[in-house]
């Protein structure tokens, strides 16, 4: 059974986010772990699995590139960081699927761009997704969420305290790795509530 | 005269769902489960075929690219899943004919990027579609509707039991063929309950 | 004087369609039919000729290709089947030029597609057209009937019997050539009638 | 002075259309009959001037590609008509330019598609145009109209009698140079006073 | 300093527009005249530039291509007209950066498809501009002042006399180089009053 | 640290703006600078960091190209203001990653040119951005705001003295480097104020 034996850290709602970080890499099974967030997330009502990723910039005369490094899946309960290689392994088809998946809801923030650059440079889809800040703005009809990150979303939707991520982010060159595991909890775990009350 | 000899599952609601399962061959003949399709929609009122397409993913170097493995086609009382093989084969114009039909209106979830894909890499056109997400949001008047799964639009929707889709779903991979396309039949008849629904 | 010498069918209200099936060789003369039909739907007051487009599937390796195989042309009391050949052959422009009039809107059901094949497939332009379902969405306030196929759609609007019609189509592979005929000219005249409906 | 010394016809109020068409060989300076065109549109008050255009069909294997045959262009009192030759010829320069002009306003129906094909096939901009069923479906708030050819919409907007124009178009194939000649005038015409009437 | 020394127009308000013409040569440095523009707009308080561009046609083929042959600038007391060299001038930067400006904003009519065809055509990217056809339209609730001319929009929104204009411009061929100038200058002085007046 | 140590300029509100201006070259290392306004920014309640982007003109015949020249980015303290190489050089991908960043939002005025040009030019993207403009005009439903330039928007909103800032750019040719960094803080924090006021 996939353990998320990464470290745990507590929400300020008292909630429990367990974590965990793959470095994948070409014999990597972290499919196990997919399975897990996939049924995290069936069970816990809504069928939200946030999602976020993150880019490394590669230039090419005055023009740069962008390759997918990280991506990060979260539900309820559980934090997944995938570190993805360099060069394209075989094992990375497991993520282009479960990404295809229409079981579930992809949720993220500003993430129409992301969308685009998957597509395009990886040719990897999303099927089923939402971009929360969008809906947020039709829900509450406050144009000007649509535009906010993650943080100042959830602070204009749950105001809830948020001094532990300022904290991390304000300082996020010196931060080391735990921390930033922290801040990447706390972000999904905003967004999985902000998308839980805005589905009442 | 096309026989739905796969197994039959009971909704929640008591009616019967028979299903078919085809692994298509260049000697398959799986028209007359397209005509019988084809003819229980007529009958049933409504005039919807609900579909849903699966891909499979191929890589070259960083790239990804989506194969059609396969197509699920629901009624109200018929389910058929199609197995494509990875070579076209000529009977496959008979499936890409059915799409093309305008007796009827596909109803998906979701599909927006299916129908791309569809078009771009199978030449395969869906003349008369109907995204019912979308159609859900302008209807309800609940936006967030669009951008939900099948599962949790027709909980929306129909506010029904889905226990028994949440059970195989949730253990995915190590559900079995039966339980596979049981989670299918059920997936196809949510859907069909909803575009009547909303028909009403 | 063309002769619309095919059969004639009865519709619900008693009116009459005759009709004219078609097989275009490179010496064949139809123009005098389009004259015909556009003298028809000129005296028949609303200058409305229903239209629909058929394609056949050629593949190429796992895409597949369209090419226009037959046209259907409706109005008032008239009904035009042309069946095209797999060459292009010089009468064929008479047809291009038809459907590049603005003396009449052409009506279809679900044309969307059909517009941008046509003029990506075969450079065939329509000057002056209407999707009629979108039409009666905004007219009618019901943003499902956007969606529907022709019967669905006169269903909706006209609310009259359409058995016969769904009887040819669900033996649709069993219909003979004047069944299917006369279902064209049923979902010609059905379409028309909507159009008229909607202009009132 | 440009003498439009073509044939006159009295329109259903009186009115007097003085009409001129004119073959354009590479040596016709046509130019003076559009100073006149422009003076009267200065003139007479809305500074609209009405168009159309016509193209002939050219085929390549199974493809067709269209080529500008004609141009209409009315004023409230003026039509002109314009035969365009085959080869480019440098006096249509005066065209193009003409089509330039931000003085007036270009007026047409159903001139979507005309607009894409003068700048793909001819590098042709008008720069200032107006697409009149638009206008009119949202100024009376009748969807309808914005798909409506010539007569139709002008039948809906001024409600006045078109049966000279009916009689010809019905008869099209046989009519006569001046009749189509009368017909295009009658055309322009209702289209002007249409927009006069939307500009109150 | 850039000294306006061609003729000064009055308007018909007896306000004084006072202009220059300059035939761009590869030595002319006409930026001093860019600035005095630039810094009459800011002191008039709306930052806002008046500009229209003409365009010389070309024919390859049976295609016509556009060059940018002039350019208008106007501000409430200044008109620039530059008429540009056939080739590209290293000087012609000064022009393009000015267009860049975010200090100001870039006041047009009917300007979409001259914003395109500069990008196209010359790389030339205004950067803060406004169609004041369709801002006028919304601003005043009129659907039809989208589509108007410079003359006829200052018509609707102002109400004042432009019989000056109509005189000039309806024998626009026979107009000498004067006269021609007075009338970029009022339809400048125009627009400069029409968005003058939506600002309140 | 960071050390801001370029002029500071008082504002009309007696706030504080320190600033930074930096010529990047290959050996640069401008990290900390950003490291700092991010700090800034989480800190200061709003996550908004503001950002203008400058171009330089390089001709190719008729054509010209546009390359990044210098950005600006300013918090509610802080304005930096970076002139880039020609060349592209490695330290670059700071700056990209730092646009990438989803912490904060990246308000500009007028940006939608300039977003394209970073993508087409630099491959450089912005993940979490806001059109200041086009907000405001919602926001206020005062549509002419979308198209105001820095100055006019902040005039509009904030109604505060802005005649510092008309000084400089009204002689901006003439205005020497200390002057344009003012003009470039004093923009910055009227967009940062534009936006705090908008967000309450």
């Amino acid at each position: 059974m996939a353990n998320f034996d990464g470290p745990g850290f507590s929400m300020v709602d008292e909630s429990w986010i367990q974590t965990k970080a793959i470095d994948i890499e070409p014999s990597t099974d972290f499919s196990p772990y997919l399975s897990r967030i996939l049924e995290d997330c069936v069970w816990n009502g809504n069928r939200a699995i946030v999602f976020d990723v993150y880019w490394d910039v590669e230039s090419v005369n005055t023009k740069s590139e962008r390759r997918l490094s990280s991506v990060k899946l979260s539900t309820k309960n559980l934090c997944l960081f995938l570190r993805l290689p360099n060069q394209f392994s075989d094992n990375l088809k497991d993520l282009y699927r479960f990404f295809a998946s229409k079981f579930v809801t992809f949720v993220g923030v500003q993430i129409e761009e992301d969308l685009v650059l998957l597509k395009e440079n990886h040719g990897i889809v999303i099927r089923s997704y939402l971009e929360i800040g969008k809906l947020a703005a039709v829900a509450r009809g406050t144009p000007i969420v649509e535009f906010l990150g993650a943080r100042e979303l959830a602070h204009k939707i749950l105001s809830c305290d948020t001094s532990r991520l300022d904290s991390i982010q304000s300082k996020w060159d010196e931060a080391g790795g735990d921390d930033r595991l922290e801040a990447a909890a706390i972000e999904g775990w905003l967004i999985y509530n902000v998308y839980d009350q805005l589905q009442q």
